[in-house]
């Protein structure tokens, strides 16, 4: 049999094959994206789970006329590989090549660009509104996971489509997954629909049997509708929950029946207002070690055999450090064991974050709360004002979603909510949108907030085991990957805070290198190198951002006229930024500051190395700064 | 008849009287707020409403043991009055006095701080699980307005309540207001349920047959829920919304029936699990104007007669600056007239805003989307890319919640999306939940932004103008109140963006005070009076934060060596910071700074001008910090 897939360079050249050809182009896809990722990784199980979704839509609908928004968007390999980007797919997320999300920048079948979650209503809203009121007939669809239906910006969306009634389509793919299990009310309410096996039965049979009898001509669409409708209600004695909202609800159907559903998306594109298409599907479909172990191939990090999913790549024999995430991990659960008031929260990122050590352990003493980090902090508040220690664990880069609850609801009220902020700093392939570059900046106006980053994975033990000692709100922001301590598991020690909180690793004058965070290991191995060519810097690790160690500051301002500031965050209100105020508020006027970090630009996706060298904190730009000023 | 109310000062003598009392308290406490208001301005409407619920609820459980979170808290005066704070009711929004929200600070019974919206779910879902920890037998009770349901926090913490399984109360006070009329799908949906009168004849009937029996005891209840349900199953044919999210729905319940209430929330209190109890409740209920124009009567800003409403002050003669708000009002009509790309956006605040103004003229042109800042910000982002120009307003405290929204979907993506932020800077009464003091600290790190804050009418004018001709996003942020200029309303102009952006409003050498917002408009007034006394102070409205016109800076650097800066928001990572850095980037060492701005601490609620005078931004306090350098 020809292949397909590779004659079809744009959605045009998909429309050309009769609907009995899709099933082949499935298969070839699926195949495609599952050799790609084997030796290139990335996103893995989404996109496998929506290969017939992705192939129906495009068949149906007139992309880039028609508008499709991908919520999450790491769903999106097999749209890139159908709209033209095919031959690029093997630069996916690296430096300069394909970015792992839809892009706007990157191709005009990217209508919005995502990577956070919950956003594709809304923003598939904007673009139904904007039809409408140019009077074009233009579909606008957005593709939801029931995991990102957990976000409240899409209830919000949901909730305002009914009232703005735009002609508009929402499919949910349900899997059931986020990158864990979803949880929440919502979820077991798609479950019961879903398993609902009378309605089921009966739902197709109807389906069938409409056809049979020609109703399912656009014609009688409306017919149809409410048909399908009352007859879900007499079955279920229940108006749909989203229904109940006012948006048409129609399914669930099965997402892997590519012919089913080209049939069911072309009657839906003729029926007017706000509808919604529940497709079930499987999460990592057509690949078994995938389906089987969903978390661990919601992304792949190495490669892989392609048919029997194992590594390829040999386990190295040298004892590596750890990842910070494991670091935090095991440490709350050790905490945890000697402190019945510690309680672990995560938004849906248990595996992410490493929370699942302790869940395994202390079930009830943790919480997935499903994508909601707004929620994740005010109920931590909520746990916080009744006695418990709450370690809230959120991905830097979602934690800016819950930047009102951390200044109105924690930091407002003094609470002792201990925010774990993992991902911090450069995150690489995921690119702009998952940067974890913000956080610092955005902390230090928050008044009562202590903001810590650990240098390394002893010092994030120790910030932890610090931060139940403290009273009052405390972020802890660390790394995503690996340290550099492999003997990472000692004692634990109470850091002080404030005056004589930072540790001088290395005595001189003339320059003073003040790090906070990973990159003062990179630092002090520059010092080191530097210490035996004579030249002595000193440094400080400062280990928080806010409060700083004035004492430190003092020292070092007093030697040193040169001063260098180095974070893996934003340069503008950054700790650099924090560190000149306080040394213009204390008199000190003749200093000659210098202020590395990630400049005023979004940084592209590439390995983390080499964003750093774009961003002038490698190893060789670090030590060019300081030898300069030396 | 004897006062009931002046005899209570805790929950305690409240529970000392008989149930048929309680109508005479609830008539006491209605006079109690409407007197104290009248002439003492503050939220008025929404603590009416509630009156029956607040005495039931407080007749019914145990404070401050069991727990009452109020959502945004406007509506707690009577809760307020009723737990020790009467006598010092009248200093309420006073500087020193009570808070016009719930305050853990303040009061034991005030269970959770409050002010934003959607939060109260959260946070007692946190207490309740705080209380199942612990074994305790804790009821834990949230009150939420339909217009907070809209929020998505709200729904998250649904969604998660019912995963948790809980025992919680959360009642939902449906007045179908925010400030305006609450919009979207579930305003609808509660409406259906409400008005639903076979449904509400035979619960009601339902209720009664099932007390006559004597069903009703606490041992019956889980049958008599059961039963319940169904029959509205069976008659309804739909389960509840908030049953698909498996959480008991009891109602919908006229709560302005004390007595009823408090039969209901008896037996409720014994039910166990996740609750919601749906009370129909009138907004201003008991004073006649308030019930008949809700939006108006929301909150009280002067003096009025008790008993028709009528202003008691008399209007000044004198003509009066405009309020900021009205002037992003009128001028959006305005421009919207010339140019049909432009659109309207509020989340929830078309009066506060005085967006109001182009939807009586316009009224597909704008959009109120709920309490619901995120979508709020996708939405307009989903406009933008789709060729219209939306001004997308929001109070800037609440703008905190799209914070992650205005980087990733707007910013990121370079689209042109005007953010209006109202009531930016120090907003007096409402104190700390609502200061809009952060929103220049958190904007500026985020690269492709560009920062107005207008120093009067004027320039407002002339920044809305200008926004429309720029390639990307801009916000716009702008106080609380009136400015300055009677004769706003001239024609608009471009202004430039960058360098040459700045205006200055004097010359001189040695200081240079650089203003940012509406505190220049003091700034002017001393530099005027300096300049009589033979002092020149340099003195530029900077008009934009981000980014800086730096050949004002070089200027002022170059004649001046004291560099004041001023804002009207918080110091740490401000409009100054911003300055210094580029200062230090460009090599200006030996300046000195003085940077005066929003402390590093949460300010309390007064008056704007104490306010001010407590962040030494009067102008006796600025005047001196010039004197001194000068």
């Amino acid at each position: 049999m020809d292949n397909l897939l590779e004659k079809i360079n744009s959605p045009a050249d998909l429309k050309k094959l009769s609907v009995d050809q899709l099933p082949q182009v499935c298969t070839e896809l699926r195949s495609f994206i599952i050799e790609a990722l084997s030796h290139n990784p990335g996103h893995f199980a989404a996109s496998l789970g929506v290969v017939e979704l992705t192939v129906a839509v495009h068949y149906v609908f007139d992309l880039p006329f028609d508008k499709l928004v991908w919520d999450v968007g790491h769903q999106a390999y097999g749209h890139k590989i159908l709209t033209g980007r095919r031959d690029r797919f093997e630069s996916n997320r690296k430096l300069g090549g394909l970015s792992g999300f839809p892009n706007i920048f990157e191709s005009e079948y990217d209508a919005f660009g995502v990577g956070h979650s919950s956003t594709s209503v809304s923003a598939a809203l904007g673009m139904a509104i904007a039809a409408q009121l140019k009077g074009e007939k233009r579909h606008v669809v957005s593709i939801i996971g029931d995991g990102a239906l957990t976000g409240g910006e899409a209830f919000e969306a949901l909730n305002n489509m009914a009232s703005a009634n735009p002609d508009m389509l929402v499919i949910l793919n349900d899997n059931n997954m986020a990158i864990d299990h979803v949880t929440g009310g919502m979820s077991q309410y798609l479950l019961d629909i879903t398993t609902s096996s009378t309605y089921n039965r009966l739902r197709r049979r109807v389906s069938q049997a409409l056809e049979r009898r020609g109703l399912s001509g656009s014609g009688r669409k409306s017919f149809i509708t409410k048909f399908n409708n009352s007859l879900k209600n007499l079955i279920n004695r229940q108006t749909n929950m989203f229904e109940g909202l006012n948006i048409r609800y129609f399914g669930p159907v099965d997402g892997h029946d590519v012919e089913y559903l080209v049939s069911i998306l072309r009657d839906l594109k003729n029926i007017p207002g706000p509808k919604m298409l529940h497709v079930v599907t499987v999460k990592g479909k057509g690949f078994e070690p995938a389906e089987v172990n969903q978390t661990k191939w919601h992304a792949v990090s190495g490669r892989f055999d392609i048919v029997n999913g194992e590594p390829l790549d040999a386990p190295t024999d040298k004892p590596q450090p750890p990842k910070f995430q494991d670091v935090f991990g095991n440490t709350i659960l050790e905490l945890a064991r000697q402190n019945d008031k510690i309680l672990g929260i995560t938004p849906a990122m248990p595996s992410g974050c490493s929370l699942n050590i302790m869940m395994k352990e202390m079930p009830d003493r943790c919480f997935d709360v499903g994508i909601a980090e707004q929620h994740a902090v005010t109920f931590a508040a909520g746990l916080a004002i009744s006695g418990y220690i709450p370690f809230c664990n959120i991905y830097s880069t979602f934690a800016q979603r819950a930047y009102d609850q951390i200044i109105h609801d924690v930091a407002l009220q003094k609470l002792h909510v201990i925010l774990c902020f993992d991902r911090g700093g450069l995150v690489g392939q995921d690119g702009p949108t998952h940067h974890g570059v913000f956080d610092i900046a955005m902390l230090l106006p928050i008044p009562n907030i202590i903001i810590a980053a650990p240098m390394d994975e002893v010092e994030l033990r120790n910030m932890m085991y610090t931060a139940l000692t403290v009273n009052g709100p405390i972020a802890i922001r660390y790394p995503r990957g690996r340290g550099s301590i492999i003997d990472w598991q000692q004692p634990m020690q109470t850091l002080t805070i404030g005056d004589g909180a930072a540790r001088q690793l290395s005595d001189g004058d003339g320059v003073a290198v003040l790090s906070v965070g990973p990159l003062g290991v990179r630092v002090q191995k520059i010092v080191s190198r530097l210490k035996e060519q004579g030249i002595n810097i000193m440094h400080y690790d400062m280990r928080f951002a806010k409060p700083l160690d004035t004492q430190a500051l003092a020292t070092a301002f007093a030697k040193c006229k040169h001063i260098i500031t180095i974070e893996d965050g934003v340069r503008a209100g950054g700790f650099g930024s924090a560190v000149m105020e306080w040394a213009s508020d204390n008199g000190y006027d003749n200093l000659d500051f210098t202020r590395l970090g990630v400049p005023d630009r979004f940084i592209e996706h590439g390995s983390v190395d080499e964003l750093h060298a774009i961003c002038g904190l490698d190893e060789k730009s670090i030590e060019k700064v300081i030898r300069d000023k030396a």
